[in-house]
């Protein structure tokens, strides 16, 4: 009988693993240089903390299934509502800024099918309890701090950046209703993602009568940030205060410093209907029409999940699609497995010795390893070598004699005998003068 | 609307995840010192995988569910059978000794009731390609490593270390033949958290025309190593095998510096079937039955998965045991949340240049933070305490003067005015010199 991971499900391989663990090592870091703490939560939810969030038709997208108490149970399908909820649950208690970090795995029942991943990672940055764009230039800020210590430059990737309710002012402007902005920011936002025949029809179908879809898509990609922001300023009180904020925002991105990895973009309007300002998605300059990452701010999502409203903002990246942008543009490192010494024995008899040696360098913190079978010289130095060791650590009759190693640097081709208890009482600095 | 964790799921606020980060850090810590290398699988498998491996009963302590193609699916309870799954699946190329790690998530479908936990992290540790009794002494060792690390003593915790074959070659004595032994096996395991009366009743009926259940009890407890390796020396070849196997363990074990951590002890032969030689468990030495680590050789588990036979040995150990047991020792930590420097303003004006040395010095990998609104200095210093900042940085009229800076060593007190440039070249360096 043979098994294979179930479809859409990624086995991590050590050399997987190592590629997955260096992104999550950068993720991380970029978190901690701003400051955000992290946080997880349970894997299941309540299926109605989902349908709350996202209404009925969100159930045949997750995996669910109940308890032997009839509860009702859903694997994540993102983390905004487990966050949302953590911090519902004690947003009197917590001190602002809230600013969190979390690197979920969560699924999705996707079709099964090439490509399409059923379980992934994702790193979610959230800043809750802020008004200020302040916080929506720190989430965007972090995002980039990743992006440049991944390898990947400006030529590579763009933010870009709009305002919900800009967009919902410019089609205040055209007789388009705050009560119908929702359902034309979700057309809006599959613009990339169908035909443009398709676009139009549906378009012109519900809106046409007001803007047709050939001239909303040119307004929408001509629109430049002050033109965007001097009409929005024109269209009273609410228009008025979405300039406000995103020409804040621009102003903090670039004190920031990562300005130029942004561009305003009136077509981003994001799928998500909790969404209330500013929104963003990150792009590949080329080849690729899904976003790379999303997000934006979402001031009334706590509130419904508890009795206090907490404005937030923040973003998910997904791993595959990074991982993948990285591949194609060469820039994905092959972290090799290393260990810091491979203690090698020229006799079986010496070998008991070999393994106290392990025992003590071990304890003092380094990398060791050793051949389980007795086996010559030459083999175990080639398996000194497949282990990815940096020395080699010979106990011969040297040992017996007077207590003496041979320490082989394995980049170098270096060797020098050293004393035996110098190298147990200081591992780290013996080896470093080899 | 309100809504919590499913009942037995935890949410980590960022003080508990500092906590898990702190274990998940020295478990990752004591697997790579013995060059154990990472490895990961999905969240959900097969759940024939489950049933394969432990048989139809499993299925009522999983969750588990299907996708809209009718495939049945379960939430990992254990890792083993990953981990047997792809081995199997590469068993031909991958390089022995196979020394993997994982530190997974998993589910089990325990009633909620206080204290049981239906989702945990647990400690996966694994050597595959070995029939040596020396992996066995590997995995121990590591174990020992980590509770070394982690703050624990050998007054705190043992490793009680048994053998099946042993124990199946001292039944055997009896008249309770091989194939009833896994019965047995599984009796004697639960024999800590069953009342005595229901052991003897329940030993009795099987085996006590054989030996009685008194008997057996004073028989396993009493048993030194020595007498047990005597006595299945003098058993036939299969006690002799299973004698010469767990004597070269304990001198293993004594070279590696953990027989001290370690106790022979008979009673121990763990519950899961697939087990096939060395057993093992950790214990606190005060106050608890249940095992704090489990494991033990399973030769063939492998095999049954794949189309060769992969000998392996390794044990699993759950996150929230170890930490219930350092707490109520009071070993562990409550770890702050930390960061390098709050940049501080003395007037509004300043605030685009505490944005801009922000970026510059995350950039150079510090971790900054500031406040997110323009408040008297006085409050700023107090953000900056509470946020756990090392260093406050003053940006105030001295840095529009001649571009200096005040450095307060929030530790210390001690203050110093710096040139900006030298703090942006290396900011590290002039930090570390306040």
């Amino acid at each position: 009988m043979k098994f294979q991971a179930p479809p859409g499900m990624r086995d991590f391989y050590p050399e997987d693993m190592r590629v997955q663990n260096w992104l999550f090592e950068r993720w991380r870091r970029a978190s901690r240089a701003f400051g955000f703490e992290e946080y997880e939560g349970p894997i299941f939810e309540y299926l109605d903390l989902y349908r709350l969030k996202s209404g009925a038709a969100i159930v045949s997208e997750l995996f669910h299934f109940q308890d032997r108490g009839q509860r009702e149970f859903a694997i994540r399908p993102e983390m905004t509502p487990t966050l949302a909820r953590m911090v519902a649950a004690r947003a009197g208690a917590l001190p602002r800024p809230i600013k969190w970090f979390s690197l979920p795995r969560m699924c999705r029942a996707e079709k099964p099918q090439r490509g399409r991943l059923r379980e992934f990672f994702q790193w979610n940055v959230d800043i809750l309890g802020v008004e200020d764009p302040l916080a929506d230039a720190e989430v965007i800020a972090v995002c980039v701090a990743f992006l440049r210590d991944a390898g990947l430059t400006r030529d590579d990737v763009v933010v870009r950046v709009s305002s919900r309710p800009l967009v919902a002012a410019a089609l205040a402007g055209y007789g388009i209703a705050a009560a119908e902005s929702e359902q034309a920011f979700e057309l809006i936002d599959r613009h990339d993602r169908i035909s443009a025949d398709e676009f139009t029809t549906k378009w012109d179908e519900a809106y046409g009568n007001r803007i047709s879809a050939a001239a909303l898509t040119a307004f929408l990609a001509r629109a430049t940030l002050q033109a965007a922001l001097d009409s929005a300023r024109a269209a009273g009180p609410a228009g008025r205060a979405a300039a406000d904020q995103l020409g804040a925002l621009w102003s903090q991105l670039a004190a920031l410093g990562v300005a130029d990895w942004c561009q305003f973009d009136l077509r981003t309007v994001r799928g998500l209907a909790y969404y209330t300002g500013t929104v963003f998605e990150l792009h590949a300059r080329q080849g690729r029409l899904r976003a790379l990452m999303g997000g934006g701010r979402y001031d009334d999502l706590t509130g419904l999940l508890g009795t206090v409203r907490v404005p937030g903002v923040g973003f998910g990246m997904g791993d595959a699609p990074v991982l993948e942008l990285l591949r194609a543009l060469g820039k994905l490192p092959t972290p090799r497995h290393t260990i810091d010494a491979f203690i090698i024995d020229t006799d079986p008899g010496l070998f008991a010795d070999v393994l106290r040696l392990a025992g003590v360098l071990r304890a003092a913190g380094l990398a060791v390893d050793y051949s389980y079978k007795r086996v010559a010289v030459g083999r175990q130095f080639s398996q000194a070598a497949a282990r990815g060791a940096r020395y080699a650590i010979v106990v011969g009759q040297e040992y017996l004699d007077r207590q003496e190693l041979a320490v082989k640097n394995l980049a170098t081709g270096v060797q020098r005998a050293v004393a035996a208890d110098a190298l147990r009482h200081d591992p780290a600095g013996v080896l470093g003068q080899v």
